[in-house]
């Protein structure tokens, strides 16, 4: 007998059939002797529809009462879902964030968890319910509704295989694994049997969009061993988990990421000190910067160019316009049309080979590339926007073909 | 300073242009320097719409999971309505049942008020805020989510009054105010400036449809004043309190109730104990029986006849047809095409021209009574059920006219 934390999307719960879908994956793994846990998310479109509702009475309503609406969405799919299982005959309850106890701090709209008792869950599976519970939600110590924000039910689901010891958490999207690149886009892409966590916390942060990032770092701190599979097709999906076989590919997978900017501070006085002014005023706007990349001082003055999120862009560019004197810039060149492609793996470590073959193939296209980062596991190139499906596919024919 | 409960039902709180009314009405009350608590229905169609989307999963929902589904109806209209008052500029803040601690016993679908500490509210009007409160709902013992049934909200705002000690509670309704007879049915019916708890009882009671008998039971008992005014129009309401002024009318309405049944027991022993026999075997199935009569004894058999409301016709039928034998009837005669008209006023004690009056204005009509039932503020007749109309306005017209 297993524990087994299975989560659900808004596109696996869209409607009646889709419910009854997800009722029969969870039913089959409770037959089979198992304690099971559903996480659901709010149905298809409820939460666009729900975020109209509100729009259409105030345009800026407080995030306090955005979630207070929001929340009903998780409320609605679950009660709908255990409705479906008891049409099976099955023993289930369905729980909100607050039944579950999962507390989170006072960031209504995006909110973080502090804390998950989990004993109403654990009380339900002891008398052999089949427990579905709200993801996206919780309650703060005022007890006032919050949301997760991106990637919440992920989260929730992930929070609660770690607090329950799960022995797996089986996140059911509409694409049944994680592949070499995006199979959309790279027809020859294949499916990953395994990844570990830090190639999967890349993919993701890259815009791989299969796992939300948040909830791949709580899986790695409290080691919940994930499993990424389709709710549509019945094959296996993608494993996550902490080590590999020993016998691994160097490159796990290619991404995309459109939702790049890129900033140029050009003229910059060559003094120390200017790096830290820039980033430090960046940060307090709580504005993450990614890539940064500084030219070496040509007689007096240097350029710093570093890349932000698209939506981080506008208060970006505020920001620095505000403190043009302190900082001391002669110009800022905005580019929103580039991508960030980047290759992916564990084996990349102590492989200097890969970094060039990546390069290489670029290049044989004819495409130029803006920046370059590196890590570990990761290269990062920038390119302009138009070039950027082209290089997946030279990148993933290269390693994969 | 007052402190003020409203309610507002279903059409009231419809879409975005209703919901706007509605936080106009909260927001002059609140600027005026009362403190306000408002509790909300589920915006019009909504509950239908939610029980569809069940009923395409599980024609046979458990109650526990259709508490938990119809619910999440009231929380998206108190968050809306909240917006709406935000767009005002006013400070508000809107709370489920769980978070006001309205606590209910275990009766999903139709559970009762335990307890309200209202400590949540009591804190919220300190601090200056309005609070908009999800009628309907409650949470029971075990956290689980459970609804009030029946003219729940009416109830919910009636229990906060009295919790909170308010000053006033006022049902917004789509009609103005109680009236001496339906408006649409009796063209010369009067708005009623005051009214007892007793007499609105019995209009509640008898289908009048204003205020549901739950609510007015809880206003009597903790002496909350009521009243019943429209969320349309500006006009005056109607007041329900304990003591009207000296100078009053000796009836107070006319109220018609289609949703009646008669089974009549023909043929039975004229032996003691059959009477209970019958009654005891209802009650246990928690069938109420409204008008009784036992015919005297001719010969060896008697009839007896009594009146249920038409949905507790089929369980009432199959119940006496199980224990034919031990009740011992010859036949059962059902007639579900009548209608009970009545006749209500705390002034008609000791007055008994009255009911000889409304039986003079339904026999001078032509129409024939079928069952008589008198208490001390009401008199009802059983009608057939196409005369039921102009009853109505014979007997308005003998005491109004």
């Amino acid at each position: 007998m297993a524990l087994v934390v299975k989560k659900f999307g808004g596109s696996s719960v869209a409607d009646a059939v889709c419910l009854k879908r997800v009722a029969g994956l969870i039913a089959d793994t409770y037959r089979q002797g198992n304690e099971v846990v559903a996480v659901l998310s709010a149905q298809g479109d409820t939460t666009d529809d729900l975020i109209e509702k509100a729009r259409a009475i105030n345009p800026h309503p407080s995030p306090r009462e955005m979630d207070m609406l929001l929340s009903t969405g998780e409320q609605i799919s679950v009660s709908l879902c255990a409705m479906a299982l008891e049409s099976l005959d099955l023993p289930v309850v369905s729980l909100t964030g607050w039944q579950v106890g999962m507390v989170t701090d006072t960031n209504y709209g995006n909110a973080r968890i502090k804390k998950l008792t989990a004993e109403r869950i654990r009380m339900e599976l002891d008398r052999k319910n089949i427990v579905i519970v709200a993801g996206f939600q919780g309650v703060n110590r005022y007890d006032d509704v919050t949301t997760l924000g991106r990637g919440g039910s992920d989260t929730t689901a992930v929070a609660i295989a770690a607090a329950l010891r799960a022995d797996v958490c089986e996140i059911y999207t509409d694409v049944d694994g994680v592949y070499t690149a995006d199979p959309r886009l790279v027809k020859s892409a294949r499916k990953l049997e395994e990844i570990t966590y830090d190639e999967m916390l890349e993919l993701a942060t890259l815009g791989a969009q299969v796992l939300h990032n948040r909830s791949v770092e709580l899986a790695k701190r409290f080691h919940v061993p994930l499993t990424v599979l389709s709710s549509f097709k019945q094959v296996p999906g993608t494993q996550v988990k902490e080590v590999l076989k020993v016998e691994q590919m160097n490159v796990s997978g290619v991404a995309k990421d459109n939702n790049v900017a890129r900033i140029a501070l050009v003229g910059l006085d060559d003094t120390p000190g200017i790096a830290f002014k820039v980033f430090s005023l960046l940060a307090r706007q709580k504005i993450n910067v990614d890539i940064i990349l500084q030219s070496i001082g040509r007689g007096e003055t240097k350029d710093i160019s570093f890349t932000v999120s698209q939506n981080h862009l506008d208060a970006a560019r505020a920001t620095l316009e505000a403190h043009r004197d302190t900082i001391g810039f002669q110009e800022m060149i905005i580019s929103d049309r580039i991508s960030k492609v980047s290759i992916v793996g564990a084996g990349m470590v102590g492989n200097p080979g890969v970094a060039s073959q990546m390069f290489e193939a670029i290049a044989d296209a004819n495409i130029n590339i803006q920046m370059i980062s590196t890590s570990e596991i990761k290269v990062s190139v920038l390119l302009d926007q138009k070039d950027a499906d082209l290089a997946v596919q030279v990148i993933h024919n290269k390693f994969f073909a």
